[in-house]
């Protein structure tokens, strides 16, 4: 490992400097994208350098470490993550009615559209289940942590169906990212870019219809599909 | 690449006979557990000989390549879906009324309980988007296309709510699929076995209590979950 100390040239800025704090953007946006794509061990620190356009040694200046440039994107991903779904502090979403669940359903899947990249990691990691996922399930134990007396609340009303708290737990969040984290997947079968924002729209109105049994909105405009779906 | 031909020895048997089937059937099992837990780049063939016994020549000589041995699980997978879900030719699953989609849902979730790591290799190539996902997507489309023009006649009905079809498929698969997926994510946030009867249960009930209002099973006994839940 370099050790940034040791290298500092007396040109090097410091990361508070606004071009270091680009370029350290920079690298972590190509590295969230690579371990999305490929997954921690199929990534590699060469080739985020080469995408971001920078020298793999300026990696190890901002990161130190591979393990510690993937912990710095999924540390990254879950603040913008709590950011944009909760609200800003002074309106913070609230969790106790029906309605703040139609406003977290709708923020959510605005943000996964977004940010389909954070869930295909929190994939890998799920899937993989190994040292990094024992680091991550602090952040998905807090998001457990925030919902579950909201969902409990919820489900006593009969505002939610009166299940498995495990298995709603699952229901509601993976219906909000799938479509995204498997884009490629819907372009190849459907033609249909599920970040737009037709499909987009589409995907929050079948979630409140699915998950709230709200009324499909008619007059929306739902992107075409090919002829084999239709009978 | 190993030639079979030029290795084959006097006292190699042929794969129809039950100590090559046996030792074929060995390697497939290895396999999709590395290829699910690790992905195929990182799954190597040396190290699925070693955890089913054989050797690496064996690998070579029944499958080729590392490529076709993933395209042979990977195949195996979707046919024993195939028969285990829509049952046998003899009484073939009609997909017709919401009582044949009670049906679906329940051997599903089952089907998946019981093959985690099938769901987990699709959850692999869908995110990675490449060549053998191109490969497998005449599977996925296959199974898409047997279940559309059923989902459009319950949506028609009002047995399932009228919403984007993308969005409906993706939500009715995957809340069956995602907690087995999943399953060390959810041991280690709630002590739950997801593969145990109970959960498995607890689960049928929640995606037909989520995706057709049936009323939960209030006899049902579910697993415990930890102190943190409870509000």
């Amino acid at each position: 490992m370099v050790e940034p100390k040791s290298y500092a040239q007396p040109t090097r800025r410091p990361p508070s400097h606004p071009r270091a704090e680009e370029s350290r953007t920079r690298i972590m946006s190509e590295a969230r994208r690579l371990f999305a794509q490929r997954g921690f061990d199929g990534a590699n620190i060469r080739e985020i350098a080469e995408k971001a356009g920078v020298t793999h040694t300026l990696i190890r200046y901002h990161f130190g470490s591979k393990e510690q440039l993937w912990k710095d994107v999924v540390t990254d991903m879950f603040r913008r993550l709590d950011r944009e779904v909760s609200g800003p502090e002074t309106e913070k979403l609230k969790y106790e009615t029906v309605d703040d669940l139609r406003i977290f359903l709708r923020r959510y899947v605005k943000y996964c559209a977004k940010n389909p990249d954070q869930i295909r990691i929190m994939f890998h990691e799920s899937i993989a289940g190994g040292d990094r996922l024992d680091w991550m399930v602090k952040y998905i134990l807090k998001s457990h942590q925030t919902l579950t007396p909201f969902f409990r609340h919820l489900m006593d009303k009969g505002q939610l169906p009166d299940v498995f708290l495990v298995s709603l737990f699952y229901a509601v969040s993976t219906i909000c990212q799938i479509p995204f984290a498997f884009s490629t997947t819907i372009k190849k079968l459907y033609g249909v870019d599920m970040q737009s924002e037709a499909a987009t729209e589409a995907h929050v109105d079948a979630v409140l219809a699915i998950l709230l049994r709200d009324a499909p909105d008619a007059d929306l405009k739902r992107p075409a599909l090919p002829a084999w779906t239709k009978i």
